[in-house]
């Protein structure tokens, strides 16, 4: 029985994937196989990762091009074309054609030129169609991510003629949760569960049982709205059809929780900074330079914008000479921006990506979060100039004659009270615009508005300390 | 038919919903039921969100408690007591006995103490016991989160004593895409697929079909990890048992994608120095006073953990006054930690959620990072070089005549390094300390984490100045 816990635990040496580390070191190969077999193919995979190339090479000799299919569907895609140069010809052209057509089309779009024409020579005719027609649809469309193994029957059969079709294809059939109905020209008409088939009488015609299939999807649109689609409406299958209605295939529920999760990867990893797509590989098993280079861009990048605000301090020097006490707020007044701000962005990122926030509502929003950073403003700077005014004080620090704690309180107040709301509207407004002009909204990332807030805020507390105590 | 956008559009009349708030407007019964019958209840349930108290009132009153059931239970568990109050007690136990048990316990578990007892008086007996009994778990484990509504056969049936079985459940059952066998005592000993009752003959013993249940889980344990084995294991229904192995009832795949939503949006959220519990309302719907509160904490603590880098700012005052040139790259020194720490524990916190790190790997992630934040303080330190040793001179600022600009790059370049690969390893190892303690990682958020760097930024870039530079 296989352990509960999704973490293949590293120490715990009677676990199954311990045997097969040890059966892999001994070249035990009936023993690897014998284990293997007992296995979660998805667990096989995660272990093929961690394994060195000829350790690969003779776990996969071993488990032979049946059971190596599902695992080679579960790598990650960078190392999938890796993985099947371990087979010889005629095994390859078993695995591929054992595939499921979406991960065939899935291996056909991440692998190289050379190796998508050898592959593609080794498939059957049929097999050849059908990929040549999925490869059509970008890898991040409803159509790059269906499968077209799909229960098809149409309205004018039996229960009993319907079951006949469906036992025939059942091996071949992603799910049978859903059961489509299509008519002569395989134009999408309904959908009956498998469950009122089993519990109808055999002469039954399926157009009395079948339901509407209102739920839909055309081929050409984002994967994510798919995924939505079938997390609002709780769906097991949601069917792709074309622009002409004909049911081209299904998205099924694991989908959208993959694709759930890539999305939400990917909104974390923008949000700080992260460039680039997320590979499919776990952290531990990306290199050091690929995390690297996903890194350096934003962070040289930032830092070369900091030098805006590096000199709107050097330009007001005199400021802070005159008044050197201010220095003791500076940090805060800037840090607080870039909190404020990022906070906004990240509440109004997550909205849209979850279709919280249609079109048209930008200006409720943009008066939601100034009402919202008026009151934060509000309450840092009552904090602060409490502080200021009554604990400050008491630690006498060198400030000049010209002015009291209370000016003092009152000046940082007011550009912690500015520099909140602000930051707050902005942070809120730069991902609506990024939407609106077709861009997408987490490449505001948060220490991106933080490096434009940091110079706003040096520019509003000078400014403000300028003003308030005639400097 | 419904159209394929999750978003109700707002400016378009023609869509159902549109429809049915004109049927409300006017008061107009019999239009608002018989559109509201062709809609999902899950939009039925968003355009709930934003009625106003009298229009929620006459549309339940209309659509009546069946439908009204449904929508109940999509509603965010914020708004469920409030619904609750538009029925009479009579409708009420008709609702709250239409309820799938799921749904009915997490009504209990969110509504008030008072709302709890009445609602309780108008169960059924069985409603009662078993409400009582699933009440024991906690709201965010697998037992809390399960349905008990599930298909249960013994092995010594047949595959037409199983269908008769299924067949008099069927409405009750949530999911017939798996069916578990159970032994006398309950103790969970396989699963079928409806589609092997559905393709044997009807004589065939369950025991020689079934197949064994490898995948389960204990109802004490977190709903978290439930979500992760339906995904890593592409599960429609992961059954939950107890300590003695009975089944308990099961996890299906749509809770899957709701759990991840939530504990995604909750991350990022977390991330961003947002507190409290994700609420289920929309970011519009949810008040400002509430945005408000679930952000003030941070940014006032925040604010006054700022102080710190302030104070040594104001203590270093006579390093910057000898050369105030080096105001110009005090805030890119101190963002550059920020930026990078940030970065290093968003990737982190990720691969910590997705259950990518184990136990014990803390100190290869240590290493990591550390290459990493060498690589990237390197890169910085070089950039910042460059700049400060060719480009700057051009500008003429002024500067001590005590030293170079080659000298004053060495200083910056320098520091920037050792910032960057400080903060790298801070923020790679804080959520691992966080977890190790018991603490969600993500309690790590990017603006505390950048309030920290911000001090030993400040630290470092005075202290590596006036020991190069000699002030």
């Amino acid at each position: 029985m296989r352990p509960q816990s999704v973490q293949v635990p590293e120490d715990d040496d009677d676990n199954p994937i311990s045997e097969i580390r040890r059966a892999i070191d001994a070249e035990d190969g009936s023993a690897l196989l014998s284990i293997a077999e007992t296995v979660h193919y998805a667990d096989l995979a995660s272990l093929y990762e961690e394994l060195e190339d000829d350790e690969r090479d003779f776990f996969f000799k071993t488990i032979g091009p049946e059971l190596a299919t599902d695992v080679v569907a579960e790598l990650p895609f960078s190392l999938i074309e890796d993985s099947l140069s371990h087979f010889k010809p005629a095994q390859l052209r078993f695995l591929l054609g054992n595939l499921s057509d979406d991960d065939r089309v899935d291996i056909f779009q991440v692998v190289s030129k050379e190796a998508q024409v050898r592959f593609f020579s080794l498939l059957g005719p049929r097999d050849k169609e059908l990929t040549k027609s999925l490869l059509k649809y970008e890898e991040d469309t409803a159509g790059g991510r269906m499968t077209t193994q799909v229960g098809r029957i149409t309205p004018d059969m039996t229960v009993k003629q319907a079951l006949a079709i469906l036992r025939r294809d059942r091996e071949d059939t992603e799910t049978l949760a859903r059961i489509f109905v299509v008519d002569e020209q395989g134009r999408l008409e309904g959908k009956v569960r498998l469950r009122d088939l089993a519990f109808n009488t055999w002469d039954t015609p399926i157009r009395d049982i079948m339901e509407d299939a209102d739920e839909y999807i055309l081929a050409t649109e984002d994967q994510e709205d798919a995924a939505r689609l079938l997390s609002r409406y709780d769906l097991v299958v949601l069917p792709v059809v074309d622009e002409f209605h004909h049911l081209l295939g299904v998205i099924t529920y694991d989908d959208a929780l993959e694709i759930m999760q890539e999305e939400s990867t990917e909104d974390i990893e923008k949000l700080a900074g992260i460039a680039g797509d997320q590979t499919e590989l776990s952290y531990l098993n990306t290199t050091s330079v690929m995390h690297y280079r996903r890194r350096v861009m934003w962070l040289v990048g930032l830092a070369f914008v900091s030098i805006a605000s590096g000199y709107v301090m050097f330009r007001f020097g005199g400021v802070l000479q005159k008044a050197y006490v201010l220095s003791l707020f500076l940090p805060m007044v800037v840090a607080s921006g870039g909190n404020a701000g990022g906070q906004a962005a990240t509440m109004v990122i997550r909205a849209l990506a979850l279709g919280e926030i249609g079109a048209g509502t930008a200006i409720r929003i943009a008066w939601k979060e100034a009402r919202i950073g008026i009151f934060l403003g509000i309450t840092l700077g009552l904090s602060i100039a409490a502080f200021i005014s009554f604990i400050l004080p008491q630690f006498h620090p060198p400030a000049p004659e010209s002015f009291s704690f209370y000016k003092l309180a009152l000046a940082v107040a007011c550009a912690i009270t500015l520099q909140v709301v602000s930051a707050t509207v902005l942070g809120a407004m730069l991902p609506i615009t990024a939407r609106a002009i077709k861009l997408d909204p987490a490449v505001v990332s948060a220490p991106s508005l933080a490096s434009i807030v940091d110079v706003s805020g040096m520019l509003i507390y000078f400014g403000t300390a300028a003003a308030i105590l005639s400097l």
